[in-house]
């Protein structure tokens, strides 16, 4: 397995592309072959969401059309017409059968969809699309909402099968992937069943475990195509590029915060199993004193300590050990319960990097899990109190 | 019932002193009497929480000794042996059992007590005590930490009892009532028992519906002591003054949040039963999302019915209402899962307001709940990555 370029370009048998214009944005994306998603676990849910697990139902999808701006959500009977209409549009633009396409939504919730806008930009859409096969970073960029950077990941299996996907997603990211989109795509062979079983291992691996803020969103979803262009593959490298490009993804994304200037990247080891360390793992990337901390360059490890404590995992006092970390170093702060006579200047650098290592031992069980979250900071807070209504 | 001045001087067989110097405070609480408390739920709890417990096993309480600047937790065995000395040395001081002495600690995580500074302070603080009887706002002064204003409430039962209480608490409150103090005291006569289920109670609907952060500490504890001066008094009167003072003080404590410029107020009805309505009501006080809006002065109600949405409460979409008021006028968003039409100019003032209160109707059944917190600011970030280990 090695990492490509491409994004979802990547993939044989899709064709993407999309427009941005100011806050709104639209991507289709054409691919025929069987298919499946995970959705937000939020019980209030986005109309996109209600026809995109319809039209999942018998496990394919031909295209996938995505709009940024507006979330189409709490929007009611109207807000359901104007998503099936979505649907309805790209059939006919496409020339595929309606129940054939997901929808997508992100954006300001309580607001209808502007579908003469959709309209227009649609027909600007196919135009592009026809001259542009490769238009996976216009469709990752076209799904921006706060994000700063587009996100795109691409594999290439041992056997030349090729695994990629494209995702967006900055704040009211928690675990159960909310206000986050990641649309993925493979030229392998697999059944619908088989797709929906590796995804949801994938996504508890990755998105689940990234952490903006702890809010979670209506409208969130993770769709995955497979044209089966390049034929059958072996399921456990399958699997391993998958974790691999949806992980990869996912740290783009906390990476990507609102406001963010570190990425925090959270292990934790002998957990009693990996649920408990699951727990512990994201209740540190959520803790805004954990957070805060990172942003003013802190090694406030006690934080650290208090958020495990409090996360619901099994702890003991006695058997922790933690330490922090970047690329190049690490400083153990307590070992066994005991606090470690620790060198400033060498935590200092640490705190000084951009990617964080907060590696907690529980000592309790052989339970492993990382999340990933980013710091919070002014900026986190100026652009959520503008983002307006 | 009615509020009266004094704070816990105002209970008869209270003294009371504190002082402050720089972050370092000390109050000692003299008050014979039976005794009951309620704990932090982290899994790490410091020693003087060990200590306390301990101490509360015969239901009884001669004095609490609580210092700030320091949390005196993950400290080992040296720790629970400083803790242990504090009890010591008020016992001594005081010519009591150490066994009746409540130890509380608030502050910095991970660092050993000062035990010299504090028998220094000690010496102080008797001199103090013996001059000045009513000290119940210098003892609030001394457990502050990054609290700006010191807190206090009392009543006045329609017998003459009085029940009143001092806390502390600002960053780092979270359901189970953590980084915060409160010491609560009555002079009617109520045996140990019949004092921890009121003072249960009282904490669920008050302290334990605070959220300023969502973190939990280590540390944190409510204790009330009866000293029995007014003799018998009304059971169920007696419960609604301590819920009185209590939610007096937890409102206190949200309108303190780090950095907070507003109160926020969810007030959730209809819920399918009460802990369904408390889920909700936490959820949206909790939401980075929702405080960021608030301090925008953004009245961004689609972050509050995606919070309701994932908080685990049984939500039904097309049954929700949702109205944003402060305390002179109310405007009503969502009816029955439909957008009202509003007046920009109304929601301009409301928002305006520095006491905002958030009211949801889930239409689902009779439980309902309160929950307080703050506004997510810019001096939340500044505050929380400036405090230092």
């Amino acid at each position: 397995m090695k990492d490509i370029n491409g994004g979802i370009s990547a993939v044989a048998g899709v064709k993407v592309s999309g427009i941005k214009q100011g806050k709104n944005g639209l991507a289709v994306i054409r691919a025929e072959g069987s298919a499946a998603g995970v959705f937000t676990r939020n019980k209030i849910i986005a109309p996109s969401l209600v026809i995109t697990q319809q039209h999942l139902e018998d496990g394919k999808l031909a295209a996938v059309i995505a709009n940024s701006g507006c979330a189409n959500s709490f929007t009611g009977t109207p807000g359901l017409k104007d998503a099936k209409e979505m649907a309805k549009l790209t059939a006919a633009k496409l020339g595929i059968e309606v129940n054939s396409v997901g929808v997508a939504s992100t954006g300001v919730i309580g607001k209808r969809l502007d579908m003469d806008l959709i309209r227009s930009q649609f027909d600007e859409l196919i135009r592009k699309s026809n001259e542009d096969h490769k238009g996976s970073t216009a469709a990752a960029k076209a799904i921006m909402t706060t994000d700063t950077f587009p996100k795109e990941a691409a594999v290439e299996l041992s056997d030349g099968t090729h695994i990629a996907g494209i995702a967006k997603g900055s704040g009211m990211i928690a675990p159960d992937m909310c206000t986050m989109l990641s649309f993925l795509y493979t030229d392998a062979k697999l059944d619908a069943g088989t797709l929906k079983d590796c995804l949801q291992k994938a996504v508890d691996k990755s998105f689940n475990m990234v952490v903006v803020d702890g809010d979670n969103s209506t409208n969130d979803m993770v769709l995955i195509t497979a044209t089966g262009r390049s034929g059958p593959t072996d399921l456990d490298e399958f699997k391993q590029g998958l974790e691999h490009v949806c992980i990869t993804l996912a740290r783009l994304i906390a990476k990507d915060g609102e406001g963010a200037t570190h990425l925090i990247e959270a292990r934790v080891n002998g957990g009693l199993n990996d649920h408990d360390a699951a727990l512990a793992a994201r209740t540190i990337v959520r803790s805004p004193l954990v957070k805060s901390a990172v942003f003013g360059k802190d090694p406030n490890w006690g934080r650290v300590v208090a958020a495990v404590g409090y996360s619901g995992a099994q702890v003991d006092q006695e058997r922790i050990s933690l330490a922090f970390a970047d690329k190049s170093s690490q400083v153990k702060l307590v070992e066994n319960g005991q606090i470690m006579e620790t060198l400033d200047a060498d935590l200092k650098e640490i705190m000084g990097s951009e990617e964080i290592f907060i590696i907690v031992d529980l000592d309790l069980g052989s339970g492993s899990a990382t999340a990933w979250g980013c710091d919070l900071t002014y900026d986190y807070v100026r652009i959520n109190a503008e983002y307006t209504t």
